[in-house]
């Protein structure tokens, strides 16, 4: 069961301007379930995305990054869930392809236009009839207030459908970001790959919009981590309409381009925790704050180390105050000349590590009463430098074995 | 339960002249059991060691690294079990030099002459005072045939001691290799540090003994994971009485160098795979091969991130071929430039993956089949070079979570 996380409230979810959703049961996931879900921009639309980093790229992804690269603008997005058309090779393209060609016909634009998103079984061929049988109901369904169902419709493992807005001023305009995501581990192959999308109806020119999506993506999707693993099919996609009436932000250093990306990060922040919250298995939410460290990425390493120990993982499932745990993954992270005599540790309100051993002052109930609720927040004082960064992750139950080692049988 | 692993049969583990073992309880992990082990050398033998890489390294590993950097001659080692003797500072420094103090006053060497190794609970300060009691009675027993005695005395979580011999011929001369190891994960803090111990009668010079340390636990001990954690305590010692009476190994390109190290590979891989075959709730040993890579450390990185990969490990446990899975944790090695369609897997000798996508003649039975036994090969062809490397590990099972979520509770 997710920790602390509810389906979001339709009514919450703000319409983008220049962006209406559809969705459509094809029958791929299972029958009787939306597994189709298209989002249909304006003209004028900006869209710009950050993939997975697996080797093993799934075809949607590849097809993605040509059609980005190459600069075409991007008129619709569909997304099919159940399969995720990764190690098929030139079928799979082929496929990914002729996906968006069954959109592109509907909506009346050129294939290229479309860009394609799977999530779901590894080394299954897409079943492009059903996805072309199911598209029409899809496209007959685009309406603007369709986020919830859209965010629905993506779901595979998930228990939860995530979706979050956020609004602000900006160039004394009003503007509005809603995003939808879907995952429940940075990866099980098997169904729950990350995919994000956002949109704001702000004009942001294309390559701000491109440097925006990867300071997000740094700040959020990639600070969130169930089980270390990285999805072939991970996709992060940000979309900005342009219809808000702002002035175009095309500079990096603008008061708009900061209250735009805080607005943006506003929406990620809680989309990102809403994938640990929903972990597979997951019956504790751990926020891990790293500070005094010489970098920010040092700062993360740190925090990524902890968050992936499957020792600390089952020590915080048993809500176990297991400092040994702790300070051996802090070890592992490869900070070079640790001075762990200056390091700190402390779990919610109660510092247990001083000056790299256990704080004399620290007694076990205490610990105890910290480590026993669903929420837990770590910080670790490294004690070198000024950068921070913050990780979250969830614990490492029965149930993560259970769905992990029973999925399929 | 241990996958196919069973104790050492004492008369099976050839003394080495010029090494007498001794055990005792010093009541430092728990009543009626061995936790304490003295192994004393003849004049002129020489130690080699490798330690973990972690930040919070234990007393006794930095205790151990200033005495073998300074050259001091080693005259014996004195191994507790109970406590790491890990994030205890200055007090830890100095329980760990009275340790070798006791030991050193009883077989009458400089206490700078004997090195100490801890595993057990961390942050916990040692009980100097039971090993000084104990001390006497473990003195009292040394002898050359006790390897059995001491591989069972440096067990924490271990179900089953570990320890194996091997024999050659080497300068003309008959040559004995014996070894013993404990750890049941790369590190469970609480208790699972890994330790070894080999020693030889072979006569081989200081620095090609450190050479030979590196390079055999590069081949052996480096390539077995159970969580991807590692220890505060990790330590890996090689040991040289050189009464053997061959002419002392002076020439790493020499045949009598390769010989040695051949048998002390011969002891050290089964020590290491025994590592693994009792992980913690291990059900089964898995051994990953990746061949056709551009290097050794590339082979050995795709090795470790099937190895790592808990979504992996949680299908190994169900028996289950998840291909899907296995793709995603190769992709994960961050291997530049992949060319995935190059890419072949073989499940025992069931070919499963054939350039990139699922091989048309693979059938499921056939995964199945090949899944089911409590030993299971894998086999990753990348294609792209020369090189090959083998990584052992164990799968991830419900009493994984069990051992590690209920230890302290």
């Amino acid at each position: 069961m997710a920790v602390n996380l509810s389906a979001p409230d339709p009514a919450k979810l703000a319409p983008i301007d220049g962006v209406k959703l559809g969705f459509a049961e094809a029958g791929i996931r299972k029958a009787g379930r939306r597994d189709l879900m298209l989002m249909r921009f304006a003209p004028g639309t900006r869209v710009a995305g950050v993939f997975t980093q697996n080797s093993f790229a799934a075809a949607p992804v590849l097809v993605c990054r040509e059609r980005i690269n190459a600069g075409t603008p991007v008129s619709a997005i569909v997304v099919n869930a159940g399969n995720a058309n990764c190690g098929t090779g030139e079928q799979g393209l082929a496929a990914a392809r002729a996906t968006c060609a069954a959109a592109a016909k509907l909506i009346g634009c050129a294939p290229e236009a479309v860009l394609p998103f799977s999530t779901g079984v590894i080394l299954e061929h897409l079943p492009v009839d059903r996805i072309e049988a199911a598209m029409p109901a899809c496209a007959n369904s685009l309406a603007a207030n369709h986020w919830a169902d859209a965010a629905a419709a993506i779901m595979t493992t998930d228990t939860v459908p995530k979706g979050a807005s956020a609004s602000a001023t900006v160039g004394g305009k009003r503007i509005h970001v809603t995003g939808i995501a879907k995952g429940v581990g940075m990866l099980q192959p098997n169904m729950a790959t990350m995919l994000t999308y956002i949109a704001t109806n702000a004009a942001i020119a294309q390559p701000l919009l491109q440097r925006m999506v990867k300071e997000i993506a740094d700040k959020s999707f990639n600070r969130v981590t169930v089980d270390g693993d990285t999805s072939t099919n991970d996709s992060f996609m940000l979309i900005a309409s342009g219809r808000a009436g702002n002035a175009e932000i095309t500079d990096a250093t603008s008061a708009d381009y900061a209250a735009l990306h805080a607005t943006v990060l506003a929406v990620a922040t809680p989309l990102a925790q809403a994938i640990a919250r929903d972990g597979e298995g997951a019956t504790k939410f751990i926020t891990i704050r790293v500070s005094g460290a010489t970098s920010d990425d040092e700062a993360a390493r740190v925090g990524k180390c902890i968050a992936h120990s499957p020792l600390v993982k089952t020590a915080f499932f048993a809500s176990d105050p297991n400092l040994g745990r702790l300070i051996m993954a802090i070890g592992n992270a490869g900070v070079a000349n640790m001075d762990v005599s200056k390091v700190s540790i402390w779990l919610g309100d109660v510092r247990v590590l001083l000056n790299g051993g256990r704080d004399p002052a620290y007694r076990e109930e205490d610990g105890a009463r910290v480590m026993k609720p669903a929420e837990i927040d770590i910080h670790v004082a490294l004690g070198r430098g000024g950068a921070e960064q913050t990780v979250w992750t969830c614990d490492f139950s029965y149930d993560y074995v259970k769905i992990n080692a029973e999925y399929r049988t």
